[in-house]
């Protein structure tokens, strides 16, 4: 069983910021990664809709054998994981109940959550932090443009720095001490973001604190094989081209191979 | 035949914009609109997983028993307009060759073209005016950030205008005095678009382009018939709350009944 890969899946290429993290934390272990790149974005898509994706790319990284699935995608976290525990005997990972418990260290109480439309509605954060910190104030903002700014390789632009502004802005106004960056597109942004909240914010990167909790229940199970190879793998539904160029920013690196299949 | 419905296809709502030009030019005429909700946008993927999708409405909307399909979507019709027609034995109109026939009447034959990745790396605007005004210099530029801008309703907000100068400074240098606005959401951003190129440039909508070819295709074949009692029919393959929402927008009214359908 610890020999096998860790399967990670997103809508597109948001999820490799989890990806990055992960491979940076576990070095030694296998990684595949499916990006829906042909139905991409979840985040403005319904529950229902949202749901049957997440179902067919577990499915299609389960049947790759995997020993652990990671859904590197906020908005399929927050409305397809009870489901994917369900369907499936293998333990299952979002990003959302890491992010959550780190952000419950807030120390006013006072916490900002971002994300798609699809995440903010589900109400998941809010849920999850609240089961930690019961009095915790929170201030939910979606940001539909973040995804689309830094895919354009926008995060640092004058145009985002004006977008973050008016997101932000209730935020602000809250006094918030904490930001949950709640898409794995939005670690893109952080400098952007960091400018507008000043320093004393503290930004919570769903990214690192799931790459954490990887690294947590691989001890717990005895999951971990750190002499692995550290092979990775990438799998797209789309034509890989834009997959391979965006990619590129998140991971800072060239990808490699990345092979166009079907799932659903 | 002259009694059946008109259907209309796009990837989500941008294709309203058509639709209303189509209501408004042919009021008495039945229309039946498809939005491949699920699935949107097709602007960013690849031309096969396009021209698989846009096959899969047209049968959709084919099976409904349309005279006249209308692919309301400036992506789909630069690269699935050869393989819709071959596929189905009825006229089949498109958005680009109405707009290339408006933009060939620039004067100076400085043109630009701005719209989606998928629509300019297909060159077919440039290509269909050229056909018609063989010495047009032709500028393009892609704007995926339009798109997201009029769904977020800031079609004419402070981000936007920033947005569009970034993306209109190599046509305003250029001295185009036509543009044509490649993408059904653009006319949205009309007004954002003229203040920055100024009242010289000749906009070129394809919205009201389109729906002038439907009524002159429809004189030539006698397909007209201004007494169907002008029923309008929506479908959308994703749950259609968010369309209901921002179709509004679109179509500065309410949409009625919305039905979700599976395709494909």
């Amino acid at each position: 069983m610890r020999h096998r890969s860790i399967g990670i899946f997103d809508s597109g290429v948001g999820g490799l910021t989890v990806f990055k993290e992960i491979a940076s934390l576990l070095p030694g272990e296998n990684l595949i990664y499916l990006g829906d790149t042909a139905r991409v974005p979840y985040g403005t898509k319904s529950v229902e809709t949202v749901c049957r994706y997440a179902l067919e790319a577990a499915e299609f990284l389960v049947d790759q054998g995997v020993k652990l699935l990671v859904v590197a995608c906020n908005t399929a976290s927050a409305v397809a994981l009870p489901q994917l525990r369900e369907r499936f005997q293998l333990p299952v990972i979002g990003v959302i109940e890491p992010g959550a418990k780190r952000a419950a260290k807030s120390l006013n109480r006072r916490i900002g959550v971002i994300g798609t439309e699809g995440t903010i509605n589900s109400n998941r954060y809010p849920e999850a932090i609240h089961a930690l910190l019961p009095d915790a104030k929170i201030f939910s903002a979606p940001c539909p443009l973040f995804v689309p700014l830094a895919e354009e390789g926008w995060a640092e632009h004058e145009v985002a720095k004006l977008a973050a502004k008016e997101y932000l802005q209730p935020l602000l106004t809250a006094q918030i001490d904490t930001l949950v960056l709640g898409c794995t597109h939005y670690p893109l942004l952080r400098n952007t973001l960091q400018t507008i909240l000043g320093d004393t914010v503290d930004m919570v990167d769903s990214a690192e604190e799931t790459a954490k909790a990887v690294q947590n229940l691989f001890q717990q199970q005895g999951l971990a094989n750190p002499e692995c190879g550290g092979q990775r793998t990438f799998f797209v539904t789309d034509v890989p081209t834009r997959f391979e160029r965006v990619g590129r920013a998140f991971l800072r690196n060239n990808l490699g191979r990345v092979e166009q299949v079907q799932i659903g």
